[in-house]
Parts: structure tokens; C-alpha cells; sequence
């Protein structure tokens, strides 16, 4: 579907669907509340299926969206750009945090080129959606045309609905792209209106000189493009990245579908904001998987509505701190299904 | 073992194993610290077993232990006391949230009946070694006598060991006694001097009256017995319960054992410490699965200097919120078995 489409299709939360979930948790075997954030967590599902119980989210299906950024030239981080080539390969290969934690919770990692600098060989599991060969400088010019934004949220679009269509239940953000946080926090204070030192971190881990540079260029970059929220496609193509605009398509197509996706961390919750922006309505399928340590996701998630459910300073992309939630989203939905009821159990009340 | 025998053969963490696990982190495919809590757990866990890396925390068995109190005489639970033995049989059905998130990661539940008050028939998946059937009322005389603790203590230690032996690679500690967050709190109390208001929580779901009641009950529980936290097999005699002073003995039997013991509520992190009572280097044993909404559980953990890994408002008990978080333990640990390094993998450092 295109990103107008797309965004027609996605509807509120199902009011009695929610209200059927909360009735069934207050009758199963455990006192009311117990369970903390998953009860909530799994009304909401609930509400977003339509129905009670929603389905469990298996299989799970991360798409690391891979791109790289002229603003990497402006020395925004210590890496060099070729990381971004050499991470899809490692992914490819198995080899990364994101394919250790997918294995363990039975998650499929696809990963999709929707921006990276270099060619890369067609290879099992790579999606090749090359928009352009990364951005463009967006202290110079902007990043990207509207046109490329589209095409690269229409990738995502249609990443999801692929994936859908293959018996995915839930998905799950991933990203790689060496500097990418550079346009996460330009995108977060374009969406929030917070300041470029509040939505600003250290990323793979710079120094404070490195920092300081940063904070100054995601400044510089407002102050030369002043990104208009209620332009969402203008703000991706101005102040984003390819896999930030992916990422914001892909969550919508999680939408549409009345799917739920994951959000891992900064550049997911950059690319959230994108897709609330195009439609309000897609936050009801967005799950906040952990608070990233990079500040500019809090900042986020908070302008969201949504509270994480994991909290363990992880930091580092690819989709890892999505699939680590994944067991507790599932969690959550299984109560619905499984647990068993005081009156079929013979347990009493209080 | 007898209390004594597993008491000193516990050993410190390994130094070298630590260092060791700290190196290969440093050369895996991701930049230094991103994976957060991660990191340190995986070198715990590697000081535990003793080498680098770890065993995966596979095949993973959760012990829940139930029990039952005098002190439910007291009204300290909206909860009539029958409800022990009827959710034992739920859990022997599989039909409580234990179940359900232990079927989901793939975790055995064994349930010990160490002090129900009534009896149980035996059934598949049910250890029966009832020391009593349920404590003495606190209030008027010591909980349990010295003799009583010790065979529940020991009970627990067969049962770690039992587990072990058919394969665990990890043991998680689980609860179920109506009425047993009061002497959960009691014992928190006695062993870090925390005061009654700071450990007492609203278990199951109180009133501000019962509550105030249970303030006072620990207080004067407190107040008629003056544990000593220098003798923990005196302090879990006079103000404990039978399933604390056994959750205390298979974390003894789990660090005995160089096997990690994830703890999951107030009720087991007031048998961590008895436990750490008894052998500080255990400690080195306990990985704190979660945050209990019941503020004893904080105060414990604190005072064991433990951070937990999940924060979910959880207050469930039945070793709930311990499954949820072995997904947690699993992934730290497969970090060091699967992660490619820089070098393998052919990524450019910084």
C-alpha cells in the first residue's frame, strides 16, 4: 500500500475488546493488579487485535533497516562509515547481538538495505530496497527529497506487510547505520520541540569533545532546515535518515495490520514520533521494548504515551532490546490465553 | 548436604573467569557497555561457574515451595488459608501464571509442599516434605522451632541439589503460602534493621486498615522475639515461615553447586537473606530476577547490593516474575557463546 493508504487503514483501539481483556483478568487465578505492566499491556493488545485474547506474538519476525548518513562527515561518531556495510554482513552471517537474541526467543531477523553507501551482495535474509547510497549532509542540504522519503517509508510499508503475509504476529524494529543517532535526536526535537541537549547522547560512546560537536550540529541542522511537525514526510526528508523513514513506514504497516511491533530504541522511537505524526491512531500498536540510555528515546517515549518494559542501559541498536522484551509482550498475551480462572481452578476468593 | 556441608562449600566468585568473561566482552561485536546490565551479569555469571563462558542457564527448573501461617490468625490476609493448598493444585495442573511463563521459556515447575496445612494428595510434579503443616502464630510463640527451621532449611538444599542433578542449569526460586509476606517482611526486618513501615507491603491487595494491622503484627513480632541476624537459624525459627526457611536452604544448595538462582519476590529475597546469612559468598550465587511492588523486596535487595533486571510492578510471587526474567539471564550468557568478534567478523573497530 502507499504511505496514504497505509495510513487511511489504521483504526483506534477496539473499546470492547479492551474492556472484554480487563473483565478476563480480574477473574484469573491471581489477585487483581498482580501482574503489574503486563496487564495493561495485554488490554491494550487486545484493543489493537480487536479482540480478547489477541493472538500470541509468534512467530516474531525484526527487520534491521541499514542505512548511512552524509552527516557522518561532519565527525558526528568515533566509527567509520564502512561499519555499517560490515554490520549487514555480520547479520547476515549470524553473528550479531540482534541474531543471538532472536535465536533464543525464535524470532526470523530480516534485513533490509534501504540506505547503506556501499553495494552489497544479495545475500539469504537481505531485503534490497536501496533508496540512495546514504543521505546527504543535513548540515549542508537536506538529507533527502520528499520523494526519497516516501520511497523509503513505502519500504517499510511494505517490509511489514511482507512479513505479515509470511505469518509474522509481531514485529520487531531493528536499525544499523553508523551515525544514525545524529538524526534520531534531530528527528525527536523536530517531533517534541525538546532541546538539541536533551534529546542529544553519546551513542556508540564518545568522548565529550565528540559530544559537544554533536549537540552543536543537531542545533545547527534545526536551525537551518526548522523542520515542521506537522510535516512528517518534510521532517524525515529534511533532518532523517533512510532507516529512520523505513522504520516509520514499517511501524504504520505493523499498524494497518493491526499488528504489534516492538520499538527498540532511539532511532525506533525517532521513527514512532514519525509515524504518530502521519497517524495518531498507530501508537495503540506500538510497545515500548526498553528505555534506551541514549536520552533522546525517554524523550520520546514520553511524548508517545509509552512506558518500556525493560530498563537495563542497553544501547545498542540493531533491534536487540526489542527481542529481549519479546518473551515479556508474549508473556503478557499468554496470561489471557492460558491462566486458568478461580471458578474452573476451585480457588477461592477473598 | 546437611546445612553445615553446604554452608562451606561455598566458594567465592572466580577472579580469573571474571577477567576473563570482561576481555571477550571487549572484543565482541558491538561498542564497550551497550548491552547494559548485560555485561556485568555475564561476568558474574562467569565468576559463579568458575570459566568463561558460562553454561547456558539450560534447562532451567523453578522450585515453588508453599507453606502455611499461624500468624493468618492474626487477619494480616483478606485471603482464606485454604487457598495454599488449592493453588498447589493449580500449579500441579498447570493452570497458574507460574505455568504458563515457565511453558513459555521452557522452564520445569516442581512444587514443595514443606508446610501446607492440610494435606496433600500426591501427585505428578509434587515433592511432599512437609516439616509441619503450617507455622506456629508468631504472635504468641516462636514460628517454628529451631529443629523445625533446620529440616525446612535442609529440605530446600535436597531439593536444589535433586534438581541439579536431573540437569538444571539454573534454578528459580517460587512461593505460595497465604499470609506469607508477613513473615517475609518480618525476617527483612530482622536482618537489616530496616523498621516494620519500610518492609510491609499490601501482599495480595490490602485495605489502609489491614495494612496499619500488619504494621503492627511485624512490629510486634519484632518487638517479642528480637531476632538476631548474627544466628539466621534462630531468626527464621522465631519469625520466619517453613517455604522461606526452605527457599533459603536451595539458594544455599544452588551456590553450593556453582549454579545461578534467579530470586523472584519479597518472599525470596527474604530467604537471600538468610541465606546470605548463613554464607556471604552466596551472593554471588543470586541474580534478582525483578523489582517486587512489595517494599521488603527493595530493602532486601539492597542490602544484598543486587539490582534486579526487571521492573514490571509485578507482586504475584510463585516465582513469576523469575521466570520472566531468565530470558534476561539466558541472553546474557549466549552473548559470550554467539557474538562474533571484531576480528571474526571482519568489523572495523573505532
Amino acid at each position: 500500500m502507499t504511505l496514504e493508504t497505509t495510513v487511511a487503514a489504521i483504526r483506534p483501539a477496539d473499546e470492547p475488546a479492551m474492556a472484554a481483556a480487563r473483565e478476563l483478568q480480574a477473574r484469573l487465578t491471581k489477585p487483581a493488579g498482580s501482574l503489574g505492566d503486563l496487564e495493561p499491556l495485554s488490554v491494550r493488545l487486545a484493543g489493537l487485535f480487536g479482540a480478547c485474547p489477541p493472538p500470541l506474538p509468534e512467530p516474531a519476525a525484526v527487520a534491521v533497516f541499514a542505512g548511512d548518513h552524509g552527516v557522518h562527515a561532519q565527525r558526528v561518531s568515533p566509527w567509520p562509515q564502512e561499519v555499517t556495510a560490515q554490520m549487514v554482513a555480520n547479520f547476515l552471517a549470524g553473528g550479531a547481538v540482534v541474531n543471538a537474541f532472536a535465536r533464543q526467543s525464535g524470532a526470523a531477523v530480516t534485513v533490509v538495505d534501504v540506505g547503506v553507501a556501499t553495494p552489497l551482495p544479495a545475500g539469504s535474509g537481505l531485503i534490497s530496497a536501496n533508496v540512495r547510497r546514504g543521505t546527504r549532509d543535513m548540515t549542508v542540504e537536506p538529507a533527502l527529497t520528499r520523494d526519497e522519503a516516501r520511497a523509503a517509508v513505502e519500504a517499510g510499508i511494505r517490509v511489514a506487510e511482507r512479513l505479515v503475509a509470511d505469518g509474522a504476529k509481531c514485529l520487531l524494529t531493528g536499525d544499523m547505520g553508523i551515525a544514525n543517532t545524529t538524526p534520531a535526536a534531530t528527528l525527536i526535537a523536530a517531533f517534541t520541540e525538546a532541546s538539541p541537549e536533551a534529546v542529544t547522547g553519546r551513542g556508540t560512546g564518545i568522548d565529550n569533545a565528540m559530544y559537544d560537536h554533536k549537540v552543536e550540529v543537531v542545533a545547527a541542522v534545526l536551525e537551518k532546515h526548522e523542520p515542521d511537525p506537522a510535516d512528517p514526510l518534510g521532517v524525515l526528508a529534511t533532518v532523517g535518515g533512510l532507516e529512520h523513514a523505513a522504520l516509520a513506514g514499517f511501524i504504520l504497516g505493523a499498524a494497518a495490520q493491526r499488528v504489534p511491533v516492538i520499538i527498540d530504541g532511539v532511532i525506533a522511537a525517532s521513527a514512532a514520533l514519525a509515524a504518530a505524526a502521519f497517524a495518531p491512531d498507530a501508537v495503540a500498536a506500538m510497545v515500548a521494548g526498553h528505555r534506551s540510555a541514549e536520552p533522546g528515546a525517554s524523550v520520546a517515549l514520553a511524548h508517545l504515551g509509552l512506558s518500556p518494559l525493560l530498563d537495563l542501559g542497553m544501547r545498542l541498536g540493531e533491534g536487540s532490546g526489542a527481542v529481549l522484551a519479546l518473551p515479556v509482550v508474549a508473556a503478557a498475551v499468554r496470561v489471557l490465553h492460558e491462566v486458568a480462572t478461580f471458578d474452573s481452578a476451585g480457588v477461592s476468593e477473598k
